[in-house]
């Protein structure tokens, strides 16, 4: 059995079922006393091309997946600890730019390694402080899920540079520098049932909700706000194919009416994950380490 | 200016320069109450070749030198977090005895990030407690120079490895599972002035303490205690060459005489290392990345 035959996700819980990693439900480890701990990497020519993304921006976007697994624990971040590997003939004006990034959210970088690798790999631990992280076990029948907002433009951006279309900078600059929805996930740890980061694809992150919280989360596409120029049928789904580090979150259904995100789904009786187009069931796409789906970018 | 021209070390100094990574002198992070953090990768090819090391003494070291940290910095450990790069067709049984020997040590393997990379890449971050972390810049002139163990068996079992000798398991194993000293840390951090692991050699992590403390360390070879079987001159010198992951502390002279670890030097007024063979200063190999040094394994 490959990893690439076996994808992360089974990984994992086989990883997890013989008791070698665990709790991996969540993208962030909770520590006494309130810490959340966060790691993500991005790796070139799997997370980003060098062609198509500064060095500045693979560290601010490196800092920015990491900050995206804090906002889903409703984490305020206190420090980077930063694993880099460069090839040895990178320029010091490079690795320079790319420390400029990992600094531009306002987070202390702290010491960390730094290796020698064939390719650009960037390694970030996350490091925050959270009164109540909601997981992803919470979510209840009933329940609503919000977004805090618009997605596909990230999709959509690599498929501009797939494609050397001229003038959709926009959708460009948001698969390079995507939000960080801190502020957002603070509001919304206090009443959150189950939270997530949307890097995977709609599909494939509720999904996880779905299956640790025991229930059926049914997506109403027409309901997903969707980036500016996007179109929600006829084309690609770029409002399913992830990257975009908005905020999923469940919430009872008072606590989804005082706030001012949109409703986008509910939680139902039942299991798995549910989109609908025009009142019918559609597949989505959705991003898998080692093989099972699209690779990115 | 490339980074194998540079140097990790000048390229980490420079990074602090520009305020943009700090303090890096440390190998760990020490945050709020008492929390310390490290973060190293072990990178196939680099710091370990599967033709010689299991994927389960991969992992047994990857967690090691980690540990190796948190013992220079006083800590007991609490979690680690990992971030895996695989190539897509690794085994799963490869990938299962990885995280086998990560889990060796008895420290919960937390959540983290599974990535698919050209060449296997281990990173771990390792979290601990320590009431008392000394540091690389506290010795002083006067200060004893102590080391908790034998050098030079894991540079040997390269060099086994390298010319295929038979016989000599002992110098291999201790390449492939290096000694983890928390115990002696924990008990050495409440009297050391500073404290560091035995990763690049004696004569570059020395150096380290010099740089920082402001004064000259001076090493008198004859002293060290060596791994069975080796030489201290007339052939490789083993010793100097890293990776056995004993500690190096700085203690003030009552200190050391109340404790049982070897004596092996003396800090004095000046700058620098200086390591003596038969009273004569000798030149010392050790270890950096991006070029300045010999690679390892």
């Amino acid at each position: 059995m490959l990893l690439n035959d076996l994808g992360e996700r089974d990984f994992l819980d086989e990883l997890a079922r013989r008791g070698l990693a665990g709790p991996i439900g969540d993208d962030t480890a909770t520590l006494e006393g309130g810490r959340v701990v966060t790691l993500d990497s991005l790796v070139e020519d799997v997370h980003f091309r060098l062609a198509w993304t500064s060095f500045h921006d693979v560290g601010y976007k490196a800092a920015a997946v990491n900050l995206s697994d804090l906002a889903a624990a409703g984490a305020q971040p206190e420090a980077f600890i930063v694993g880099l590997g460069l090839p040895g003939a990178t320029t010091l004006d490079h690795a320079v730019a790319l420390y400029e990034g990992l600094n531009e959210h306002g987070v202390p970088v702290r010491g960390g390694d730094t290796v020698e690798t064939p390719v650009v790999i960037v390694t970030v631990t996350a490091i925050g402080r959270s009164t109540r992280v909601p997981g992803r076990g919470g979510a209840r029948p009933g329940d609503a899920v919000v977004v805090t907002g618009a997605l596909g433009a990230a999709a959509a951006g690599v498929r501009v540079l797939e494609r050397g279309v001229q003038g959709a900078d926009d959708l460009v600059t948001a698969h390079a520098r995507p939000p960080v929805r801190l502020a957002e996930g603070q509001q919304l740890a206090g009443v959150a049932t189950a939270m997530v980061d949307l890097s995977d694809g709609i599909g494939v992150d509720a999904g996880h909700v779905a299956a640790e919280s025991g229930c059926r989360i049914e997506i109403v596409s027409e309901q997903l706000p969707l980036a500016d120029g996007l179109e929600r049928a006829g084309g690609e789904l770029f409002w399913a194919m992830g990257e975009d580090y908005e905020l999923l979150a469940t919430l009872p259904p008072d606590a989804a009416a005082e706030l001012s995100f949109p409703v986008v789904g509910r939680c139902t009786d039942g299991s798995g994950v549910v989109v609908t187009l025009a009142g019918e069931p559609i597949d989505t796409p959705g991003y898998e380490h080692f093989g099972h789906a699209r690779r990115r970018p």
